[in-house]
């Protein structure tokens, strides 16, 4: 699938949810058509100055991309970034990010 | 074990171990010591407002950690904190928490 007809069908499925879970797939279809590249299709960035998103707690990467937005945090690809999202963007990318489950596993 | 005994055990540990193996060992401990009661003890928080850390990319939490030290980014605790680390401290804590597998299972 292209990714036009992964973000139309996500929109269908958004549709036909309950309300509760619109932000989060709204938040999946934002996150891949801005996030992805840096921090990874699922989260786990293979980027090695891009930190990991998948798991993160919603209230922390609420209140970071705000400061990128703000420029009270600063980064020279997130400054820019974070202007383009709506506080609905954030609330719904920071939904998704958060939902996944992570498991860590210590070095031995 | 109290943690004064584990911070023991760690470094008789480290002792025993190959020089590479090192910073990442003095790394748990400093984190045990300094990151662990936000960032929780395997480096998956359990604070709303604090990021995990387990599984990060060093290069990401060096730099974090120095802007921190030297008040680029800003966080009322985390100023305080990274100004008592080292240039050593930083990178055995960013070799620890950097060699944590993680896994992320997305929401359904």
């Amino acid at each position: 699938m292209t990714p036009a007809r992964i973000g139309a069908a996500l929109l269908l499925a958004a549709a036909a949810l309950p309300a509760a879970a619109q932000p989060q797939v709204a938040g999946q279809l934002k996150a891949q058509q801005v996030c992805a590249v840096c921090h990874g299709p699922q989260g786990v960035s293979s980027a090695p100055d891009a930190p990991n998103l998948a798991g993160q707690p919603a209230m922390y990467l609420i209140s970071q991309l705000r400061h990128y937005r703000s420029g009270e945090r600063r980064h020279e690809v997130m400054n820019v970034i974070a202007k383009t999202l709506s506080d609905q963007d954030i609330e719904a990318v920071a939904a998704w990010y958060a939902a996944f489950r992570i498991e860590a596993v210590a070095p031995r």
